[in-house]
C-alpha cells in the first residue's frame, strides 16, 4: 500500500511532438525518480487505471512539471488516452523476454516460430525501442532467414494485427516491389480491374524511402485515410479502392518495422516478402499480382535477385494460402514522368483519361497488370487479359471508375502545384544514355517529397532521347526555398544523374 | 543572405535531460520549420559562430519556446558549447554517406580501415542517430569482427577522441572487464604502483548500470572531476590519480556505443576491446593490465571466453603498440565486504592502511594485479611483482600514497555513513553455497547508490562459510526510510540472493 501510493504522479500533457516515440517527463527529485532509482533515458511504465504503456523518461529540473506530476509526450498521451491530471503509477517494466532470441539470433541461432510470434507481440504492444527494432532488422538480414523464417514471422505479423474478411471468393491485389520512380500503376490498375467486375479492395502504404508512395499520389486526388467502415461501404459500391493501409491497422508491426527500415535505407528479401504478404493476408485478398522492376538503379537490380524474390513470395505465398504471380518487369528508368505525389497523381489522371500526351510507359505497365490480374482472377480468357484491360482503358470505363472511386473516397481533388522550379538542362547536346533512379529518387526527397505532395521531379527526356545543349532535362519542384536549394546542392555533387552521350 | 537570416532563432536552454541524444525544441509555426520544412523527428543541424551539432526536433506547441527561439535539450547545449540567447542557424543535415559502409556489412562485407574511421568520425559527431548505432553494433556482431577490423575500430576510436602523451617511457594501466560488484581494487593499485615509482594516471567510469563506478567510489574519497591540467598537475607530483575519465573526453564514441550495448544487453569480444584499448591508447598508456572475472553471474561466465577475450586484448594491443597482459580471476563471488561508493571506499582504506579486519580477498585481488602491473612495466624481477606489491602495502607506502594523491586531487574526504539500515538474517542454519552478484547490486541500486553515496550493501558473509540461524548475511544501507523500504521489497521478492545450503 506504502509503495503504491508513493509510485504516483499527476499526468500532464507537454504538448510536445516527439513523432510515435512516448517520452515521460519527470523531475529528477521526484519521489518516483528517487525511489525507483530512474534516470534519463530510463524505460518506464506508465499505468492509469485504464491502460498502461512504456515510455522513454527525460528528466527534466524546473519550471516544466510540478515534482507531484509527471508530463507526457504527445505520442505517450495518445497511446495512454490519458486524462489531465489523472494520477498514474511508475514502475519498471518487466523485462522484455523475448529480446533473447533476437540476442540469439544476431549470433546467428534461428528463429523458432513461438519466438518470433512473441517477438511480433512485444512490437504490437510497444515494448521494443527503435533499438530494439533495428537490431532486429539487422540481425534478420545479417543472419539471413530460412523459409520457414519468412513463413512464421509473415503468419505472425498476420496474428498480431487485425484480418478483414470478403464475401467474395476471389479478392485480387496488386503489389509493386518498388524502387522505380514513378511506377504508380495502383489507381489505374485498381480502376480497370474494379470496372471488369473484379474485387480489388486496394490498401497501400505511404512512402517507405521513395518519394511517393500510392498512398502519398492517391491522396493528392482524395481522402485516403479511410477506416474499415468507411472501406467497405466504398469497395461494396465501386469494387475497387485505394486507400492507405496505416488506418485499418492491418500489420500494425508492419508499421513500426517499415518507419525503422526507411531509416536505416536497408531492404531484405525476407522483411520485403513478410511485409507484402502479410498485409495481403490480412486484407483478405487471395489473388495477388506482384510487380517486381529490375534495373540498374531500381531496388532489384538483377534477374536472379528478381527471380530469388519471385520464387520467395510463391512460396511463402503457397503456404499462407494465396494464389501470388510475380511479373518480372523491365526497370532501367523511371515510368511516367512525375516524381513525388502530385506528379505522379497527373501521370495516372492522364493515363486513365486517355490524354493523348499521356506516358506511354506508365499505360503499358498498367495494362500488362491488369491483364495478369484479370486473368489471374478467371475474369478473362487465358492470354486475353492485356486486351479486355486495354479496352476498358481505351472505351473510357477506367476513368469514369478512378473518378467514382474518388468520389466514394470522399470527393475528388486537384493535385496541387509546386511554388518553387529549377530547371536542369543539357550541358552538351547528344544522347541520353543513362538515369540514375537512385539519385533522381534522392534529389526529389531533398526537394521534400514526399511530405510536401507537390515536391519532387519532372523528367522531361528517357533513355535514348536526342537532346540539345541547354533543352531540359528535368525540373525540380519544391514548396520551400530552403528544400529547392538542398536539392539543388545536391545536383550540383551528383552530375551523373541523367548522363548525356556525345552526339554521333 | 536572406536565406541566413531567415534560417536563424535564439537558443534557449531547456533543462531537459534526454541522455545523450541532442533535441532541438522549435514550434510547428516557427519560421524555420515552415521554410526548411522540419517535422517532428527530422534530423536538424543547429550552426553558430563557433560550432555545429545535429539533432532531432521535438515540436512543441506553445508556452515552452517563442516562435523566434530554439531550445535545445542538455546535450545538445553542451555538445555546442551555446550561450543564452545566442543566434543560430537551422538545415539539413547532409546524408551520411558512411552508412553505406554499415549496410555493406550487414550483407557480410567486411569494412576497410578508412571506412571504419569515416564511421567513427561521423558518429563522433554526432551524425548517427540511436536506430544506426544499434545497427552498427549488431551488424558487427553478426556479420563477425576480423582481427584487422577489431585494430582499424581501436585506431579510429582513438583518432577521433583526444589523446594525452606523458614523457615517460613506461605508462601503466589496469582494467577490469567488470560485472562483479565490491571488484574496487583500482585505488589501492594505484597507490602501490605510483608509490613503486611507476608512473599510472588512471582514469574511471562512473557507474552505468552497478552501483558505484571506480570513480563514484573514489569521489568519496577525494575530488575526482578533473581536467586535463589538473590531472597533469596530479601525475607529475605524485605519479598517479584516480579521476572521473568523462571530463577528459578520451574517446566519445565508446560512450555513445556503450550507451546502446547496454540497452540492448549485448556484448561482444570486438566491441568490449575496442573500448577498453582505445580508452588505453587515448590515455597515453603504454603497458596495461587487464582483470577478466569469470563466474556464473559476471560479465564473463565461462573459462573459454575469458581465453578467446584476453587472446584478442593481447593481439588487438600489440597492434596498437601496448604491451597487454590479461588477468583471468575468480569472479564467482564479490569482491570485499562494501557495495556502493561510500561502503566500497571503506573496504579500500582499510586494505590500503593495512588495518588487521581488512577484507583478505581484495587485498589478494589487489596485490595480484599491482604485482602483475609492476612486473610488466618492468619495475621488479619477473616474478617478484606480488611479493613487492605486499611489501608496499605492507610498510605503509601505498596508504601514505593514497592520501597524497586524494591530497592532490583537492583534499581526502571521508566517506559518508547512511542513516536507514536493514539486516537481513539466515532463515536457517546452514553453509553458504550461492551469492548472486547480479541480483545484490540491483539490490544496492534500489537503495539509492550510487546517487546516494553512503547507499548499498554490506556483505558480511563469503560463499562455504557456515552460518547460524539468525546470523547476518547483509546490511542494507540507505539514506532514506523510503529507499530502505523499497530495496526491502526487493528482497522480500528475490529470497534467493544468497543461498544457505543445509547444515551437514
Amino acid at each position: 500500500m506504502a509503495n503504491s501510493v508513493r509510485s504516483t504522479l499527476h499526468l500532464k500533457r507537454m504538448g510536445i511532438d516527439t513523432h510515435e516515440e512516448p517520452i515521460v517527463y519527470m523531475r529528477a527529485d521526484c519521489h518516483v525518480c528517487r525511489s525507483e532509482g530512474f534516470s534519463a533515458h530510463s524505460r518506464v511504465m506508465v499505468t492509469t487505471d485504464r491502460s498502461s504503456i512504456i515510455a522513454t523518461l527525460n528528466v527534466v529540473r524546473d519550471g516544466f512539471v510540478l515534482p507531484t506530476e509527471a508530463g507526457l509526450s504527445e505520442a505517450a498521451w495518445l497511446l495512454l488516452a490519458a486524462r489531465p491530471g489523472e494520477p498514474a503509477s511508475f514502475s519498471h517494466p518487466p523485462p522484455v523476454e523475448s529480446f533473447g532470441a533476437v540476442r540469439a539470433k544476431i549470433f546467428g541461432h534461428a528463429f523458432g516460430e513461438a519466438q518470433l510470434l512473441e517477438i511480433l507481440t512485444d512490437m504490437a504492444t510497444g515494448r521494443y525501442t527503435d533499438i530494439d527494432l533495428s537490431a532486429f532488422l539487422t540481425a534478420c538480414t545479417a543472419a539471413g532467414m530460412s523459409l520457414d523464417e519468412v513463413v512464421w514471422l509473415t503468419r505472425g505479423m498476420v496474428k498480431v494485427g487485425e484480418r478483414v474478411r470478403w464475401d467474395h471468393a476471389v479478392v485480387a491485389d496488386k503489389h509493386s516491389v518498388g524502387g522505380l520512380p514513378g511506377n504508380r500503376t495502383t489507381p489505374i490498375v485498381v480502376s480497370i480491374v474494379a470496372a471488369a467486375g473484379v474485387c480489388i479492395p486496394k490498401t497501400s502504404s505511404r512512402a517507405i524511402t521513395s518519394p511517393a508512395g500510392t498512398a502519398d499520389t492517391m491522396e493528392t486526388l482524395a481522402p485516403v485515410d479511410l477506416d474499415l467502415a468507411s472501406m467497405r461501404r466504398v469497395v461494396d459500391r465501386e469494387n475497387g479502392c485505394v486507400i492507405w493501409g496505416g488506418a485499418i491497422h492491418l500489420s500494425p508491426v508492419d508499421d513500426l518495422l517499415i518507419r525503422v527500415e526507411r531509416a536505416l535505407d536497408l531492404d531484405s528479401d525476407a522483411q520485403l516478402v513478410a511485409s507484402v504478404l502479410s498485409k495481403k493476408v490480412a486484407a483478405g485478398s487471395t489473388h495477388v499480382v506482384i510487380d517486381i522492376p529490375v534495373g540498374p538503379t531500381a531496388k532489384v537490380r538483377s534477374l536472379d535477385a528478381a527471380h530469388a524474390i519471385a520464387r520467395l513470395l510463391e512460396r511463402v505465398g503457397n503456404e499462407m494460402g494465396l494464389a501470388v504471380r510475380p511479373v518480372v518487369t523491365d526497370g532501367s528508368q523511371p515510368i511516367g514522368r512525375g516524381i513525388g505525389p502530385a506528379l505522379e497523381a497527373r501521370d495516372v489522371v492522364a493515363v486513365t483519361r486517355g490524354d493523348r500526351d499521356a506516358p506511354d510507359d506508365l499505360r503499358e505497365r498498367a495494362v500488362l497488370l491488369a491483364g495478369e490480374i484479370l486473368e489471374l482472377a478467371g475474369a478473362c480468357t487465358a492470354g486475353g487479359g492485356q486486351t479486355e484491360a486495354r479496352n476498358i482503358l481505351a472505351d473510357g470505363r477506367a476513368w469514369r471508375k478512378l473518378q467514382s472511386i474518388c468520389e466514394a473516397q470522399g470527393g475528388m481533388r486537384t493535385p496541387p502545384a509546386s511554388s518553387q522550379r529549377f530547371e536542369l538542362t543539357a550541358t552538351a547536346a547528344g544522347t541520353v544514355v543513362g538515369i540514375d533512379s537512385r539519385q533522381l529518387a534522392r534529389a526529389a526527397k531533398l526537394a521534400g517529397a514526399p511530405a510536401d505532395p507537390a515536391a519532387g521531379i519532372d523528367l522531361h527526356v528517357r533513355l535514348g532521347a536526342s537532346v540539345e545543349r541547354g533543352q531540359p532535362l528535368f525540373t525540380l519542384h519544391a514548396d520551400s526555398v530552403g528544400e529547392l536549394a538542398y536539392a539543388q546542392a545536391y545536383l550540383a555533387a551528383h552530375p551523373g544523374i541523367v548522363t548525356v552521350g556525345e552526339a554521333s
